[in-house]
């Protein structure tokens, strides 16, 4: 595919349109035939697969296996618990029938009006129905708990605006569904992966999160308590990255699941889930590209390291390629990806800009002098500064910059996060921070009612009641009532 | 979950019943409340993702990237390929709302009558249709090509007769799907990906294949040559392990998709596709187990080795503990998943049998005088011998004991196919043959008719034209016709 290295917006003239212009031209996703489903592309693909397997990690390394349940759910499942359905009827994808039939008239394949389900399906918006349908067989004692299952996934929410990672209609996730004896437990879990989720953000993303709880009115359908990571992307909006909930026992209860507990009485059993999305992606862009690409975590990047002959001829060429294979062997041997890009049908300035584009981490140029002076060209995508180093040890100095690179990254969202965020004390000023963007600190009065307002006139949503920092109490910023601590406002993605 | 240790049917009773009762029993997976659908169960999931994880892994070292096409294709693009449509149209599960609402009535939800889409959108079946529709705008010139994707998806056919993991309406699989400048370049592609997945078969599956072309009749819909792996079950029936397909340029002209060659001239693109699917599952667990439960190749095993500490009291399984941690680490360094099983509420005996059920390849007990003798015990799970080795060294002794597992059962399946396969002349012969089961070469002159007549009259069809082996012409058994060579006959799952 011819790669359009003109032509991405500026963050500055239009950063929505800068947004879906890289997607786009770093060949991350792209629209497909069907409304708000995209086609993630090869190198979007990579990156995806590299946060799955660490992520995956994570999870088996806290005790977690993975399963598989069905795509579909039958309608009246999702009946069950009255949150749940009032938070995902709206959005369905239903499936009516299970043939299709040659149309009488040639013209084609037409729905096969005598192959009409008894009962409808539901494709899956989230599975916390069929999951504790199935957990109900699973569950006898306490002995068969603590249940700790994830799945990785497709599920489907009929959005009406939607954005490519975003927001889209099919998106593909991984869902925890685990099933505990006590309150207490499913309440650890429900914090412990939320941590988790913030150690990926930050060690692997480098994207800062603040780690809360939402307010009722953002809470998930069918949840007690959801706590959440809220990223603050460029443009100062906030994006949800990742959501832990604590579901008490309405889904044992919708779904009948007892187990006779250690004092051999029967008892409703205690749920967490647990998610992220390939909306990371869209957190993943946003937070460090620049306008000439994107800027990719050497932990996440496909290729950490790309290497780009410059040669006159073939006969020099194959001086380069033979000094160049012991490093790329070398670099592997570390464990660091590297593709070296001698093919000839591109220029070196064709190359350096797609791999700009593209965001690998560290780009070495190797031509005929470098070879006289024992050097080597290393540019960093992050700063695109360059520098000449000595070509001895140059694994060693690649190893540390990869390094480098992805604290400096994550230093630099840190510093940008709190460059964008006040603390406000009066709804006057809230309202003029408000369109400056970034995260305000103001005391709210705990009320649904107090946010829905805020909401109205501002357009700003409580991302979360942050679970650390600043915990003095004060007097909501709109009613004057007390105020238990600080909340996060922003305007959200 | 309690463990049923009883009652897995014995082979000789009833195969089909013992390879349902085992599916459940070894918790590999079971049925769900949507018909047709199952749950697969973690430690079946285990396996799949081993699975999983060595066939991208052999996908990517032969140039392979993974993307993500949409779960929904519109109906229109299934009718656009004619034989394609043919194959898939009966078992479609069709989506045709996008929105539920509470009921008037106040029971629960309905689809919403005004949320009906304007063109019915199909749950994939397979992806050839909206990936053609895709790789039209990615394929410009022959610079463009090849284009060599694969997805890791769930698809959906709407069967009628299901069973798990052989055929079920919902599946997991991976679908490759490349795109070429010429003729010879796809079908070399097509035959490379066969051979991946024999070596596949044999190497990790310990499953011998034979490697054929299909007959017209049980080709892919849309494809020009299908080419398959058979594996034969110890009933003697035939299972169909993998396919890949030389689909010319049938799905390129169905929607568009032409190129510009080197000479400058426009051209349309040629096709494969090749797919594995959770249907591997089932070739896995009906070509090894026996009637103590699953036997697993050590390649694919999630666990490969347990331990199990035989001890009287705490203080000696203290001593036992202490004794098992550094094996556990030293076997773990080479790369063998280990499991430690010292819990204390089950005893032994039971979780002996329980490890059978399983299928862990291999078993050490650790008792009191094996320390006082310098002792282990050690149960290989393919002949359930036992015997009591030295202790030190017993880490290398596991590893060998591993390959040597994976090689027996490969030879013990391959020597069970040779046993359960024969050469006939005559139609006579075939049909009481037939009943014995296995794989049957015969001669067949090729045409359609004569196998429909066959497999009317004896329920047997081709499972394959061999690619290797015995090339000598003859006389077809049924009309005396010339026959290029003898083929494979069974019947099949």
């Amino acid at each position: 595919m011819a790669i359009e290295l003109k032509g991405l917006t500026k963050r500055a003239e239009n950063y929505s349109q800068w947004y879906n212009d890289l997607v786009v031209k770093a060949d991350l996703a792209e629209q497909s035939a069907v409304r708000g489903c995209m086609v993630i592309k090869p190198y979007g693909y990579a990156i995806w697969e590299k946060m799955q397997r660490q992520l995956d990690d994570m999870f088996k390394a806290t005790g977690h296996v993975n399963a598989y349940f069905p795509l579909l759910i039958p309608k009246s499942f999702l009946s069950r618990e009255a949150d749940h359905v009032e938070g995902f009827a709206k959005e369905c994808a239903v499936v009516t029938h299970y043939r299709l039939k040659n149309n009488p008239d040639g013209s084609g394949v037409v729905v096969d009006p005598e192959a009409r389900l008894e009962e409808e399906l539901i494709i899956r918006p989230t599975s916390e129905t069929i999951i504790w349908n199935t957990y109900k067989n699973w569950i006898h004692s306490y002995r068969d708990l603590p249940i700790l299952c994830n799945q990785w996934a497709n599920v489907f929410r009929w959005e009406m605006r939607t954005r490519m990672f975003l927001r889209t209609a099919e998106f593909l996730w991984q869902e925890g569904h685990t099933a505990h004896a006590t309150r207490e437990e499913a309440m650890e879990e429900a914090v412990k992966m939320l941590n988790v989720y913030a150690d990926f953000a930050e060690k692997y993303m480098a994207v800062p999160v603040i780690k809360g709880v939402k307010s009722a009115n953002e809470r998930f359908a069918g949840a007690l308590e959801t706590y959440t990571i809220e990223a603050m992307m460029q443009d100062g909006k906030a994006l949800q990255s990742g959501t832990s909930h604590f579901l008490g026992q309405n889904f044992a209860k919708a779904f009948d699941v007892k187990f006779i507990n250690k004092e051999n009485q029967l008892e409703y059993v205690w749920a967490t889930s647990w998610g992220v999305s390939t909306r990371l992606m869209g957190a993943l862009i946003m937070t460090h590209s620049d306008d000439n690409g994107l800027v990719l975590p050497p932990h996440l990047a496909p290729i950490q390291v790309v290497i780009v002959p410059i040669y006159k001829n073939n006969e020099q060429l194959a001086v380069l390629d033979s000094r160049v294979a012991p490093i790329v062997e070398r670099l592997r041997n570390m464990g660091i990806s590297v593709k070296y890009d001698n093919a000839d049908n591109r220029r070196p300035g064709f190359k350096f800009a797609d791999y700009e584009l593209k965001g690998v981490p560290v780009r070495l140029a190797l031509g005929g002098r470098d070879l006289e002076n024992g050097t080597i060209e290393v540019m960093r995508r992050d700063t695109l500064e360059k520098e000449t180093v000595a070509l001895e040890g140059i694994e060693e100095y690649v190893a540390k910059l990869l390094e480098d690179i992805q604290a400096n990254i994550y230093q630099k969202a840190l510093k940008h996060r709190a460059e964008m965020t006040t603390s406000v004390d009066t709804y006057e000023e809230f309202k003029e921070q408000i369109e400056k963007g970034g995260f305000i600190l103001a005391h709210w009065d705990g009320t649904p009612e107090t946010e829905e307002k805020i909401k109205e006139e501002t357009k700003a949503t409580i991302r979360c009641i942050p679970l650390d920092g600043d915990k003095t109490p004060g007097k909501c910023m709109v009613t004057g009532k007390p105020s238990a601590q600080r909340v996060v406002f922003a305007r959200n993605y």
